[in-house]
């Protein structure tokens, strides 16, 4: 076990930057704060670089602290703790977690979700962890997506990251390899041009597109999906928000 | 037409307070911002008390500012206009609305969404924009929900406010009257001791209950429901986030 007690140590700065993207991907690493995350990390066999403990914890959280490679923590004080937090509240416990972000094994996933330009982090985790409570295989984050290891996707995911298959992708590339693995592919339109996400075919691997909050999913996306379906509204709200779309039509298939 | 251009008027501060529920309950009434909520509100003939537009407006939103009642319009500058916005880009055009919460028109609802102490005011926005979209007809606040009227809340609406019976109410003397008229209440449990809710009898009248976003729907609340129905989930992510919860099961019913 490390102690680190200076505000002005080097680690201190680097673990600080990891608030922004441009430090995450060149140290290829993100945060993970609060024991729900840290546990699902430790449970699913997560590659974490360093647990990160006030002095506190040590007593308080003394069967997580247990279950902790001990030369992998590191005990800071209080005001670290809170330096490096983007929480209001700073939780005890926190974790360094190496990025996992890899291809995804197409010959054994049968239901994936591909986001196109959706740009609300808590859109974004919002949508990973209902497709891990769905079942689903993998997550594949087009061009403009909301970055993954943003802190407050990191929240929203609530450790779905350590359960499914996620990877950054050109979506247009990524559906013409889709197809070849035999994958149908359904985009999302808000108009009643498309078919009804009832008439989904159940019984084929599939592919679930979801579009950006405010422009939907792209047209030239669109243009190359084997079907368009939208979901009927009863009542007068002119759309839904694009997290509940999703959570409705993966619950449907 | 009125014109306002120093921030220390009367109705400028009355304004600014409005972001605060103690001064909306008092004013009984509240601010929403942006074209799409103001149109709303026009075509739903919602009581709308003032209309709000900066010079600029006039000539870049003829068409919405020919549907308002000149009467009705006041002018105001744009360092006005930023002090009374809740948002970091505020819009040309505003409205004060009167505060719209009733009783509920029991005799011809058919299916009601109650809330238990939903605190995020970004849920239980979407969650009345969602029982919009389902057709539902109307939306109890119990105890410790986010106020209906929170600038966030009202954002996540997106005006369905307009369309749909909204009330707050006691839960649970709100559903002895429910079972009066032949409602079937149906909590939801985050565990699998409930039905699941694709069981759900949709023949009949029914409510379902959603709750607190950590502890779910109060004990006391279950014991007093019909059934008690929760999501059978394939993958390993142990919960859903609540308004993805209540999407999924108002768009089964």
């Amino acid at each position: 076990m490390k102690i680190i007690e200076s505000l002005k140590n080097d680690w201190v700065k680097q673990i600080k930057k990891l608030e922004q993207k441009k430090h995450r991907d060149q140290q290829n690493r993100y945060l993970i704060e609060g024991e729900h995350l840290v546990e699902e990390a430790i449970a699913f066999n997560a590659p974490v670089e360093s647990f990160i403990i006030t002095e506190s914890a040590l007593t308080t959280h003394i069967s997580l602290v247990e279950k902790m490679d001990v030369e992998k923590i590191i005990q800071v004080t209080d005001d670290i703790m809170k330096h490096i937090s983007g929480l209001p509240s700073p939780q005890p416990v926190a974790a360094i977690v190496e990025k996992n972000i890899a291809e995804i094994k197409l010959a054994s996933a049968t239901r994936l979700l591909l986001l196109d330009n959706v740009q609300d982090p808590g859109n974004v985790g919002t949508m990973i962890r209902t497709a891990d409570a769905a079942g689903f295989d993998a997550v594949i984050l087009g061009e403009g997506t909301a970055d993954i290891y943003n802190s407050k996707v990191v929240r929203s995911m609530q450790g779905s990251q350590f359960h499914i298959q996620i990877e950054e992708a050109d979506l247009l590339k990524k559906i013409d390899e889709l197809k070849q693995s035999s994958v149908t592919l359904y985009g999302t339109e808000l108009n009643e041009e498309a078919i009804s996400y009832q008439e989904i075919n159940k019984d084929h691997k599939l592919g679930i597109i979801l579009g950006n909050e405010g422009q939907g999913v792209s047209r030239e996306v669109l243009e190359n999906t084997d079907y368009n379906v939208y979901i009927p509204m009863k009542g007068q709200a002119e759309s839904l928000n694009v997290a509940i779309a999703a959570g409705i039509i993966m619950f449907s298939v």
